[in-house]
């Protein structure tokens, strides 16, 4: 039975007393019904993870104490980032969700022509908050210590001034008119150091986008002949980056 | 703008007059509100598509005559089945929309011994039933002209009797005791004609299982070192199967 994992962002050496967060205590202590001097794992978000003991349960909240340090889950060799779209009502959570199984190491939430009505940069911070305790959920449930940063969310046309870092790869349809590629052909090159892949809305990116993405250097690519859903689409553009790159 | 597309699996030569099924003629006459020769696609499910134009719309339904071929979204070159555990809920549902989009050619829903309760094989008829008509509806949406076959459920034990179909291959997790590879290694050899992937429930396979796959010729491959939803699993997987067999 594989140990119960926390996250524990102030865990940093091993001999460390550190408390848990208020959600990770809650968990510790009323879901699972742990008590002082079990053994748990503690992993940092940032790619550390400790055996721990549990210190001290009380009102006041957990706190756990690292013993030794553990091999985290390897980490991709390159570090993505997924430039996503916002799409209608908690489908922006499961690609979250997804994209930090599938080795994201940031996600930057963007707002495009076609984004959802309501879904204006501005009034999204409560949502990057949900989608960053998302990331932390699913890195424990995938056993990874690293959780992907959900940054504040950027009009597309701020991502498309700051340029990609690293390689620049804007999923497109296959029927789009701009002359583009196959996601294969970033196979023909090495593994880059980072890398950032920008996924659209449901309605998809508009010409002016698209345009604009290549202008700055984003490699236009599709994902095979059918249209995937804009849901769907990330995390199978992930899946085969990761492959091409070695991770998966 | 790309034409609306409708299954209309009576049509297979041009000039012919065929009626759409209900759910087909309800989409035309009352949420696209086509009329009478209107131009739009027909598609038979089994990889043909045609120019048609809409013949008749009245009580009795809505009929179209066939026109002229066109050419098909290009199909996967392997024969691919995904042996899907039965989820919770909804996920199968979603599952078996992205794996039509993925280019899954059969699906084969099987039930398992951590299958959620009330997923036995004898009762799953209805849900089969929704399971096909979202296929359809995820052929529609990608544009292809196939719609894959939602078999009738099995049991674990009769798919692992029955062998795989071509190359067989179980998902199993990275932690799993028995001796696994990589779904990289896949890429070491040419693509087979056909080929099955099993994957498993939300708990997982029990040992017993993986043992009687295993000896049924099906291998043992595992998705990288993270854990995957079980949800996320089958998609993550047909994405790299197709990009490896070069569809995506």
């Amino acid at each position: 039975m594989a140990a119960h994992r926390f996250y524990a962002p102030q865990a940093s050496r091993i001999g460390q007393t550190v408390a848990l967060p208020p959600g990770e205590a809650h968990q510790l202590r009323h879901v699972l019904r742990l008590r002082r001097d079990a053994t748990v794992h503690a992993f940092d978000g940032r790619g550390r993870e400790f055996v721990a003991r549990v210190q001290a349960v009380d009102r006041d909240g957990v706190s756990i104490r690292t013993v030794e340090a553990v091999e985290p889950a390897r980490e991709p060799a390159v570090d993505l980032a997924l430039a996503l779209a916002v799409l209608k009502g908690r489908t922006t959570a499961a690609v979250v969700r997804d994209a930090t199984m599938l080795g994201a190491r940031t996600i930057q939430p963007i707002t495009t022509a076609r984004s959802p009505a309501g879904a204006a940069a501005a009034g999204l911070d409560r949502a990057v908050d949900r989608w960053q305790a998302i990331a932390i959920a699913s890195a424990k449930q995938c056993r990874r210590a690293v959780v992907p940063a959900v940054r504040p969310p950027l009009p597309f046309a701020e991502l498309v001034a700051r340029g990609p870092c690293g390689l620049g790869i804007m999923l497109v349809e296959p029927a789009i008119a701009a002359p583009h590629a196959s996601i294969r052909t970033v196979a023909d090159q090495p593994p880059p150091a980072r890398a950032t892949i920008a996924v659209g809305p449901e309605g998809g990116w508009t010409d002016a986008e698209v345009e604009a993405a290549a202008g700055a250097g984003f490699r236009l690519l599709t994902l095979g002949s059918r249209t995937l859903r804009a849901a769907a689409a990330p995390a199978a553009a992930l899946a085969i980056l990761q492959y091409v790159w070695g991770d998966l």
